[in-house]
C-alpha cells in the first residue's frame, strides 16, 4: 500500500474554494497513492473559538479549553470529506479519539506519543483518502489535548513517521526561501535544505514550518517537503538528510524575530545552583528562554546574566523573578522589548571559516550595534536594535550572495 | 448522591448573557445535588454548520455530516464548564464518546441504546457539574451520530433514566400550555399533565419537549419537567404518571401542525398485503406517515385510502408512489399541503361522553370541514383547511373551557 501524507494549513481550507483547491490536490494524488490528509481549520476558526472561550474566563481551565478550540479541526475535515464523496472519492473523516492519537497528559501544548497505525492502515482498506484533524489527540485520560500554535504540522509528521509515509505539507507559500521574501526582494527558494538548517530556520523565526515539526521528521527521517497549495504544479522545497550536494552552501538562509525580548540580572552571585534558580521558576511557568548570555565579573564573585524570551511572556517572566529575587540573589533587573534576533543559517559554516567575519563587518560597515551573540555549529544568533531588523536582514542576505 | 439532569436548549446558551444565566440555574442546583447538564449548541451554530456542509454536497454523506454538526453542543459544554470553573464550580465537559452514550447505528437520526453510568458516577465523585453535548453519541462502529432534530431533549431524559434522576428541562417557555400561547391569548400553563397527554401534545405539534424524549420518559417512568430558564423561579409544568388528580381534566390541552400534507390513492384493490405495498416503500424513504384513513367502496373491492405526513417530505413521497404504481395497483393519486391539523388531548375523554360532539358542535357553528378525523382513547384529531388553523384552535380552546 503506497500513502501519502499532506497537510493543509488554514489558508488551505479557509474558504468554499480553498477547500476545493485542496480537494483537488488531494484527488490528483489519489489516482496513484492512498492519502492521508491532515487539516486545520478554517482561517480565522480557532481564534473565534479562543475569543470565545477568553469571554467566560481570562484563563480557562486547560481541559475545556482543549475541548473548545479543538473543533475547528473536526469541522474542516468532514467538510473536505464531504465534497470528496461528492466528487466519488471515497473518503472520511477520522478524528484523533477514534484512531487514537495518544499525546503526553498536559492540555494546550501536549506532545504526541504514538499513533495507533493498525487503525490507519484498516481505514486505507476501506477508504482511499482519511481525513485526519491536525493540532490533537488524546491523553492517558482519554481527555482531548492539543499541541500548541501550528500543531498540525507536527501532527502530519507523526502521522507519516508512524506509517513510514513522505509527508507533504501544502502552505501559502511555495517553499523555504533564503530569508523573508516580504522583506527581501531577491529571495531565493531553496529546492534543498538539510533537516538541521531547517530546523534552525524554523525555530529562529521563518515560518513555514513548525520547530517540533522538522525535529520529529530528523529524529523519524521522514520525508518532507513544503509546496504550495496555491500552485501545486510548482516544486517546493525538499528537507532531507544531508547530502554532498548540500554541503556547497555555506549559508542557506537568513531568519529573524522581532517577537523577542531581554532580560539583564545584574550582579548575580556566580555560584554552582544559581542558574538553577533562575530558569527552574521560569520553566515552571512555562516560559521558553532562549539565548542565555553570562559574564563574570573581574572578581570572579558575582556575574551579569542576560537571556531572550518570547516578548508575550516578559511581563510575567519579570514578575516571577521578582518574586524570586532573594531567593535567586541578583541586584537588579532590566529588560527590553524593542529587540530583534537575526540567524544566519548554514551546514556549511562547520568548515567554512569567515562566516561570523561577514556578518560583523556588515553590520559594522552598517552602524548596527550587536548587543548579544550565540553561536552553534551550523547557526549564528545576534541580537539588535528591532528597527535595524530589515535593514540587517537585506544587507546580510546581499553579504552570503543569496540572491537569485 | 443526590443527582439532577438538567437541559438546556439553543436559546439558554444562545449567548453570553444566556450562558450565564443558565450558569446561575446549575449553580443554584449544584449547593444541594449533583448537577448533570445537558447543552444544546448555541442558537444558530447547527444551522450554520448544516449550511457549510450543504455548500460542499446536497447530499452530504451522512457519517461526515454528522461529525461537523455535532461540534456546536461541545463548543457550548466546554464553554459553559470554562465559566463555572472560573465562578469555583468544579465542572467539566464530558463528551458522548467519553462516557460513552452508544447509539443505534444509524446516521442523523440514531436511537440511543445504551448510556454507560459507572463513567457519570465516576466523574460525579470528582466533579460537581457535568457538562454533556446534547443531540448525539457513538454507534457501535465508534462513529459520532445524531439524535436529529430535538435531540437534546431526548439525551437528557436518557441520562436521567440511565442514573435514576429527575429530568428538568430548560427552555423559553415556562410550561405546558393548553394551547399555544401566541395565537390563544388566555392559554393557561397545565401544572401537571400525564405523559400519555404529553406525547399527544407533543407529537401533534406542541413543540414544548420533543416526542422520542417524551416517550423514553414514560417508559422508563423518569421524572420529567419543563420550567424557563429565563424565569427559573416560577413553577413549570411537571409531566408524571396519571393519578387521581388529573382525572378531573376532561381535555388538557389543544395542539396544531400547520407542516402537514395529504395523499390520497383512489381504487386501490382492497386485498391483504395492499397496505404494506404502500406504506413499505415510504418507510424505506424515511417518511413517517401520520393519519391513515380508508373506506371501502360499495362494493367492497376497492378503496379510497387518505394519510398525512410531513408537508417537507411530500414531493419524495409522491415519487415514491408513482413509481410503485403498478405494483400498489391504485386508480389516481391526490395531495394536498394547504391542510393542518387540530388535535384534543385528554385523559379524561376515557370517562367522558361528549368530547367529540363539543368538536362538532364548534366547527360546525363556525362552517369549518372536517376532511378527515382519527381518535385514539385520550385524542382527537382532525384535518382542516389550513386557513381555519387559528380560529378553529381558537374556538376550540374556548368552547373546552381550557381559559385562564
Amino acid at each position: 500500500m503506497k500513502v501519502k501524507v499532506l497537510k493543509f494549513g488554514g489558508t488551505s481550507v479557509g474558504s468554499t474554494e480553498a477547500i476545493k483547491r485542496s480537494a483537488s490536490i488531494i484527488s490528483d494524488w489519489s489516482k496513484k497513492y492512498k492519502v492521508i490528509a491532515i487539516l486545520s481549520a478554517m482561517s480565522g476558526e480557532t481564534d473565534r473559538l479562543i475569543k470565545l472561550t477568553k469571554i467566560f474566563s481570562k484563563s480557562p481551565n486547560s481541559m475545556d479549553y482543549d475541548n473548545a478550540i479543538s473543533t475547528g479541526e473536526n469541522v474542516s475535515c468532514s467538510l473536505m470529506s464531504i465534497y470528496l464523496n461528492s466528487i466519488k472519492i471515497k473518503s472520511r473523516s477520522l478524528l484523533s479519539w477514534q484512531i487514537p492519537i495518544r499525546t503526553s497528559i498536559e492540555h494546550t501544548k501536549a506532545r504526541i506519543l504514538s499513533i495507533n497505525q493498525d487503525k490507519i492502515f484498516k481505514e486505507l482498506q476501506d477508504y482511499d483518502v482519511l481525513l485526519i484533524p491536525g493540532f490533537q489527540g488524546i491523553n492517558s485520560k482519554n481527555e482531548i489535548t492539543t499541541l500548541g500554535r501550528g500543531g498540525s504540522d507536527t501532527s502530519a509528521v507523526a502521522v507519516a513517521a508512524a506509517i513510514d509515509a513522505e509527508c507533504i505539507i501544502y502552505t501559502d507559500v511555495d517553499g523555504v526561501y533564503t530569508t523573508d521574501p516580504n522583506l527581501v526582494k531577491n529571495a531565493k527558494k531553496i529546492p534543498q535544505i538539510s533537516y538541521e538548517e531547517m530546523l534552525e530556520l524554523a525555530s529562529q523565526g521563518a515560518k513555514v514550518l513548525q520547530t517540533r515539526s522538522v525535529e520529529l521528521a530528523m529524529r523519524k527521517k521522514t520525508k518532507l517537503s513544503v509546496r504550495s497549495s496555491m500552485r501545486p504544479k510548482i516544486s517546493g522545497t525538499i528537507v532531507t538528510e544531508e547530502n554532498s550536494k548540500l554541503e556547497n552552501n555555506t549559508v542557506s538562509g537568513i531568519a529573524y524575530s522581532k517577537d523577542e525580548a531581554k532580560i539583564t540580572l545584574s550582579r548575580v552571585l556566580d555560584k554552582p545552583g544559581v542558574s538553577s534558580k533562575i530558569f527552574g521558576p521560569l520553566a515552571k511557568g512555562n516560559i521558553n528562554v532562549d539565548m542565555i548570555l553570562q559574564n563574570v565579573s573581574q572578581d570572579g564573585k558575582f556575574a551579569n546574566l542576560s537571556f531572550t524570551l518570547p516578548r508575550g511572556d516578559l511581563e510575567k517572566a519579570l514578575k516571577i523573578l521578582k518574586k524570586e529575587k532573594i531567593n535567586i540573589g541578583y541586584k537588579r533587573i532590566n529588560s527590553s522589548n524593542t529587540i530583534s534576533k537575526i540567524s544566519v543559517v548554514g551546514v556549511g559554516m562547520r568548515s567554512h571559516a569567515g562566516v561570523a567575519q561577514t556578518l560583523f563587518d556588515t553590520l559594522g560597515k552598517n552602524k548596527i550595534n550587536i548587543q548579544v551573540i550565540t553561536t552553534s555549529e551550523i547557526k549564528i544568533s545576534i541580537l539588535i536594535d528591532e528597527k535595524f531588523t530589515d535593514i540587517a536582514v537585506q544587507k546580510l542576505h546581499q553579504a552570503y550572495k543569496l540572491y537569485k
